[in-house]
């Protein structure tokens, strides 16, 4: 749950800020609606084609974001090498043009801050932060993607997830979440790690534990396989061994942790989740975003 | 989790019989299935218009019903009066066409059983049993409803279950297993009912407890709110003090607990979700029906 | 957790009492002690070898009791007939001279009534209520009771209880939570039950079941067994099936579940653990009788 | 639980060793006891006033060590410089001695190895390795540790550890542990830290958060309070803000973390708890350390 009490949160409304929150998906569009509950006074651009709470202003220029105490940028920040990343809006706005409207000495907040980003801000003499880069960030997406990955799993599936046999390959952010909550929902969970600690932490915390390395020969038996490794753990060989029927979730990023071609020869099932936060729980996800862009506040004020 | 071994099962699967499943929707189809998987021979009918493994065998006709060790017929048996509940077929069976295709002594499991059929099979001199009338039914379709809720829940939310307030109200069968999965998921979860023992166990196994009726001006600062009781629990006056957004979930049989009319007034969503078990969970819903039957088989033979 | 808010709590600190606890052991002093804090005024009596907060008034005779709103008589309220139990105390107080230093239409709080104290309370002409009959104090006890037995397992054992085998034999108040606490702890549990619908229930919360009839036989593999069935569960046959070293808890009220001569014999080790409450966490359990004295007074007032 | 097949047991159980447990506490019986179940041929030194196992045997000189396969050393291996530790016995065995009696290319496991021990064996030519700088045994030695600690909290609280408010201090191995299996029997808790990136997991496991450092004034409110940290975290003045009774439980090896000359001033009741594992669940720990050596053995041959 949340912190106990607000004393850092208290000492941080002390002083309402001028913000601007600048492109990105519908957690921006969250994340700008919490900032205003918490009193700061917010402008928004680049999200026109936002779901309606008319309460929230929007600009239709950038004119007046040179006085904003931070401008938060989306998650990621850019996903078209040089352009903001705006899937709320019909422009295209340059990283370049939205750095010449800032003045030295701004602040700016972005999610998975690029090269070319780096470049450009220190050009302007502007202070950039990534949030992303943060683990705490990190911990707090896993929150929501854990979430979305078991909504799925209810969704595809044709028993329950309770008494559900579950394979977790991985033990890293998702994988330790994963198996906490499916437990809490009575899956028969085993995780799968290579490390010896690993593998103490995953009976520790009453789960079977395999070794990775020693999957091959024993991937039978599990209802759902839900893969959290970014390497491709499921190859064919090891998709030839699942029970029929089992559905795969792959949760890591590109390239994914499953053989795709070899899945679609061979009749398994394959559901690769990307981004689920910003799908599942915008708020959830626009909330770990404020709660990160405050500890970075906090941080600097010291 | 399942029986610790299959004493039980072994005892009853020593005996292979003779079965007709006839009628029904997905949990049926599934439970012919798992029935074969424990090696009787199934029969099918009245269901032609199900998902295809071809393996499960269909006939176009009630002949040879009348060896049939059991005719399973489906939950609820009837939803049109003097009619087999038949949504995977297009055609109408009749009940007492079905009971005057079976001999005397032939043993029949419906669930629901009706008035009008228990007298067809008195007539016709058929043992009937209703499996739905049995307590452990009842508890095992609990666990894919509460499944299927909390689904939907995830669906709907723009947050994760995970850290939200929640008001379950009624302590039953679901009350009970919302509780206990909801918070094995990381929600905050109150609980309402009537009576001090309950009151009692949901403090005791770590919920915060309510007075159904000492509700009123209580229902603010929840994000979700599940009802389990079959009365109007959440009328007009109770509905204007939910906090805006709050997402109503009824998993009341008719007439519900919910006065929707006023929910519509007041743009209080209310998602009212019936017969989850064989939507979410078909095989984990069949498989309570076979465990229950070979239960029954089992007391018969004692 | 307690009620989430204190409404009912605050309607009855509203009235304060006067209050006299007369006999009992350590929990009726936490009792007293909590009745004080809460701002009702308090006299004990037949306790004048408690252990000493000086705050709580202690009277030398029962001078003044006719005036109490509420006279509160120990749990259970007697153990030799006649006389008020009173293990605190060098005196021995007879439930007649008790009964006629009151006045009639006063109200009487004990736990366990008797017959005679009930002729005695009706021929005074006084109110006698028993909190012990209520359900919800049986459940607020068996808290207390499950975690002294955790206790008392912990400290025998000589593994942890994580990990550790254990049949709980019986599910009512105390099985559900033995099963509940020990799966917290990570145990592996099994719980035992004669009924279809408590096995469900057993399974649907996440635990493996057997049927007591059954267990024959299949009572190896435990190191812990812990027993609340009021009846010679274990008798000498099944204690020959337990592994060498098992530790069998007996919760179970005379005549207890265990054949303690065959046990004896066999070298089985038991532990019979009686009246758990006031010895392991009195204050819980003089809480729990507060809460329900305090349900009992506000369903007399409505 | 444990891995779910024995895979790797199995490997090593194929080839039988020839072991020689040497000194040590409780644990290392056990452990000698597990290791003969698993089917070695042990020989024990050096714990001859141990509990009796008759079947365990017992060397009374050192003679045959030169044959072993592997020597077992015990945790902590050394209390007194140059001397072996062996609590169960009444002479005292120098290392040299003891290194001495081995040939050159033998193994020895060793828990806490010393630098002397580390000079020793080099200059005999004898292959030590610290099972106790694994990582693995560190954590599975956190089980009963954290289990003797919330063992130690039952007996001396006067309430249930359900419902208790909690504080742990500390989010390491002991402090995850911990807050999981106090969460688990029902208690409140609230875990502090001091970097984000903790503060976020705690949350995501459902416990509250606080910032270690900003612990001041609030301290009050807690029933139990658990420090994990090494280093004087409850000083004088924090010490000062405990509510009335609140018990502590220090698990911080030596200098510890309680200000404990201020504790007794204030009439604070600190239980300053070490070596747990041993003292609680001997078995747990031998298996523990048994596990370790066998991941050692298993690594050293690939």
């Amino acid at each position: 749950m949340e912190h106990h009490d607000n004393k850092e949160g208290v000492a941080i409304l002390r002083k309402e800020r001028n913000l601007w929150v600048v492109g990105g998906d519908l957690r921006q569009v969250k994340l700008a609606e919490l900032l205003m509950d918490d009193g700061h006074w917010v402008q928004t651009y680049a999200m026109e084609r936002r779901p309606s709470p008319p309460e929230l202003p929007g600009s239709d220029t950038l004119r007046g974001i040179e006085h904003a105490d931070c401008v938060i940028l989306p998650l990621p920040v850019t996903v078209e090498e040089g352009i903001l990343n705006t899937p709320l809006s019909d422009q295209k706005l340059p990283l370049k043009t939205l750095m010449e409207a800032l003045q030295p000495g701004q602040m700016v907040c972005a999610g998975r801050v690029t090269t070319e980003l780096k470049a450009l801000a220190q050009k302007r003499g502007v202070t950039l932060c990534d949030y992303f880069a943060r683990e705490e960030l990190a911990i707090k997406n896993a929150v929501p993607t854990v979430e979305g990955a078991i909504q799925i799993a209810m969704e595809e599936l044709p028993t329950t997830l309770f008494g559900t046999r579950v394979l977790v390959i991985g033990y890293g952010r998702l994988g330790k979440l994963l198996a906490h909550r499916l437990k809490g929902l009575g899956a028969r969970v085993t995780v799968s790690a290579r490390r010896y600690d690993d593998l103490a932490w995953i009976e520790a915390y009453g789960c079977w534990s395999e070794h990775t390395e020693q999957l091959d020969g024993w991937l039978g038996g599990y209802q759902l396989i839900i893969n959290t490794v970014p390497a491709v753990v499921l190859d064919g060989a090891r998709l030839h061994d699942l029970d029929e029927g089992t559905l795969v979730i792959d949760l890591a990023s590109r390239p994914g942790g499953v053989d795709l071609e070899a899945a679609a020869r061979l009749g398994v099932k394959v559901i690769w989740a990307l981004s689920l936060p910003g799908k599942v729980a915008p708020v959830t996800a626009g909330a770990a975003i404020r709660d990160t862009i405050y500890h970075m506040w906090q941080e600097m004020e010291q």
